[in-house]
């Protein structure tokens, strides 16, 4: 097996994103290295010898805001696969914590698996295939000197949490809730290239305020923690092999 | 503005793609022309003088299921998009209709637009951006001709249809709920390819009965009716200016 050269990280948010940019000092691509029209936005340079990706999803033309959720997400991945051809994919961003599971704001998390939570299709094999319990590409190094917290990463394309996510969640044993990278995992899983997902904590789901007021209030904390957490995982990770991550 | 002269029929599972392509004498390509490992099959052939491709998402290779839902869908749409280059894509396929919108099982629409009904963003912008409302493209001529009811078609990645659903489906309009349609959608206006939407009826959301049952009682009567609406969709559009549509 060959040591990880090219690192792709993938982040939906440019808010979420640009700290990480300009921490690496990587160079935005004048014209997307992504096939077809989709609007993400590819930054790159060499970082501690391997090739690093950071790529948004962009913004929707018609909505102008950024383009979150699993449809984006899984495109986006799709086009990296394809053109950029990464020895892992990392995917970065912010995320809902659970009191419950012992998460608080700030906190980081590397993925142990992914699973969706607003996808009910109760036709035996369609259901267990709606939640799509994926595990994530197995990092016990990384896990071990990262000292990062772990947990399932349930993803929804809702930012609020009524009560039939809320047991979905539940049931999915979830410690971070976001709205990605089970769309990514699925694109991922396609092409077999190994992927893993850091995600900062915004807000507390099960805590007392609401989840819009508190994610525009703790995004700017919680990108500062992802430009702390991300850099030290691409150091990680670059030039090892895959069996020693 | 050329004449249609490729039309890609995009359909989330066998079952309901089965009796078309037998219809229309499609032949499988041995190997996916999409480009990288997505498992969508292609049946393709000459239809009316135009070039016709029905595609179906494929089957998970993890799950062993049909691979239904906004993600695979929109990440077929891409591939299509990509190496097949469509002139106008239609997306076909079995839907839940509403007794409060005069929907009845065997129904089939041609839709007006495109909604989701499972993305709630409670933040400006993002709240409209997550509905992600689209126009279909506009066919006077097509829905003159083919007689088939007119509504919005909300898309979400559930079978069944919680109250948090269903307020949304009402805020919607919607006329025909399914689960792909939206994420299409989403593809389709990146690559400004044309998209309009085929939907046969196989339960009722505000009915007595239980959906995954009505679903597979019923699949089979709506893959005919698909089977007989599709052909004179492609018959009308084939070799067609765009706007004699």
């Amino acid at each position: 097996m060959a040591p990880v050269r090219t690192i792709a990280v993938i982040i939906a948010m440019e808010a979420e994103a640009a700290p990480l940019v300009e921490h690496l000092k990587l160079v935005k691509a004048r014209e997307s290295p992504l096939p077809g029209p989709i609007p993400a936005l590819v930054f790159s340079g060499d970082v501690h010898g391997a090739k690093v990706h950071v790529v948004t999803n962009g913004k929707s033309a018609a909505f102008g805001v950024d383009c979150v959720g699993t449809v984006p997400a899984s495109l986006t991945a799709y086009g990296i696969c394809l053109a950029l051809k990464p020895d892992i994919l990392v995917n970065a961003g912010t995320a809902g914590g659970f009191k419950a599971m012992g998460g608080a704001i700030g906190d980081v998390y590397l993925a142990s698996a992914f699973k969706n939570h607003d996808r009910r299709i109760p036709i035996p094999g369609f259901d267990t295939y709606a939640i799509g319990a994926v595990d994530a590409f197995p990092t016990p190094a990384l896990r071990a000197a990262m000292g990062f917290k772990d947990g399932v990463v349930s993803t929804g394309n809702s930012l609020d949490a009524p009560e039939v996510d809320l047991a979905s969640l539940k049931a999915n044993d979830a410690s971070v809730k976001e709205m990605e990278a089970a769309g990514i995992a699925h694109t991922a899983e396609l092409f077999g290239v190994p992927f893993v997902a850091v995600k900062a904590i915004t807000d507390i789901v099960d805590g007392d305020q609401p989840t819009a007021d508190e994610f525009m209030e703790n995004l700017g904390a919680a990108a500062k923690a992802l430009q702390g957490a991300v850099p030290k995982v691409i150091e990680f990770v670059a030039g090892k092999e895959l069996s020693a991550l």
